[in-house]
């Protein structure tokens, strides 16, 4: 008999993930979770989407690394919120360290939770944290090809941010073939090219944003 | 009590790994495992790789993903045997897989096997798969921070490439931090800067590599 060690793991996070979507609803706290391989500018988008959508919305910040506390640092020093979770060695998030996260924060004075995952293009794909919307990051620099080999990171977000979008002469980026797999995976989902330290593209995506964080507002009657 | 899942996970990984290290040593081979994130260059380093080893050394590849061939199917346009492992969803390799991909290779034929494990830079650095040096590849447009968030990675290289070296101008790399950061948690390891797909660089890791090839020869008696 083999014993599937993975499920009872995934059954106490989805456990814990519903008991965060249910108080993020009482508040009517719009959670994302943003995942992307290391490098690719989750902290840069974080912070070109603070400034974009802080005059409208109470912005928080959950910071996610195996170690140190660097991006919680930048994004305190914008004045936002941040915790910041070291996994020790864990390839990703799990839904219990974003309730002790969600502890340290004043829940009722969010408007947006955002979550910045480990840079891991695989592990966290599967964790449910109880956000509402996970959304990745590909960089232009890793290549057109990467729905091929992480597909399931690529069928699973809600949107997709085609960042440092600058540097596309300076790569073999292949848009066109990009955009063609990724239809395959994931019909509909809306793709951001973007800068995101250069303010490009970023109206774009913050509206996508802002119109998620709206309906849950409308939704939760918040 | 606490049970700790991934003990016995990872001493039944060690057993194999044990075992692949003796059929190499039986044979003479010398075995690499390179890791790094997503599109950070791994199949473009073993492509620059082989053009500069392939006239002294055999070599064959193992391609780790989680799923497609296209990399195999690049190292074999080049005349070099390859074979795929698709891990499902792991976010790893494990040293039963590469006993299994070792079976579909001639091992008698071989002096130099590179395996590139899935892209991450997180879950591989703890599984021996029996190789002699893992070696990891920063490149340039992922950042010089990325020692402070997973360090455990670059502690355990051998060897670090720093590839893209030739987008170094169009972005904000701070090389003198890295390789402050990089000391501090791995004294020794040797930085080999390099723009793989413009063979730039090569030569130097190449010779690197060949010495290696050639102490396991020497200890073998191969």
């Amino acid at each position: 008999m083999k014993v599937d060690l993975s499920k009872p793991i995934l059954d106490r996070n989805e456990r814990f993930a519903a008991e965060n979507r249910a108080l993020f609803d009482e508040h009517g706290v719009f959670v994302l979770d943003l995942l992307a391989s290391p490098g690719a500018g989750k902290t840069s988008t974080i912070l070109a989407t603070i400034a974009a959508l802080r005059d409208r919305y109470r912005i928080a910040v959950i910071e996610g690394d195996i170690a140190s506390d660097v991006d919680a640092q930048k994004i305190k020093a914008h004045g936002v919120p941040a915790v910041q979770i070291n996994t020790g060695g864990a390839c990703h998030l799990e839904s219990d360290m974003i309730r002790r996260a969600v502890d340290a924060l004043e829940i009722a004075e969010i408007d947006l939770l955002i979550i910045e995952n480990v840079g891991n293009l695989v592990c966290p794909t599967d964790f449910d944290l109880g956000e509402h919307a996970k959304v990745m990051i590909l960089s232009v620099p890793e290549g057109h090809d990467k729905p091929y080999k992480y597909p399931n990171i690529f069928a699973r977000a809600e949107a997709v941010i085609l960042n440092k979008y600058d540097t596309m002469p300076v790569f073999d980026f292949d848009e066109n073939e990009f955009r063609e797999v990724l239809r395959r995976l994931n019909a509909t989902v809306p793709v951001f090219p973007m800068a995101a330290t250069k303010d490009q593209g970023v109206a774009e995506w913050a509206e996508w944003l802002a119109a998620r964080v709206e309906s849950q507002r409308a939704r939760t009657g918040a």
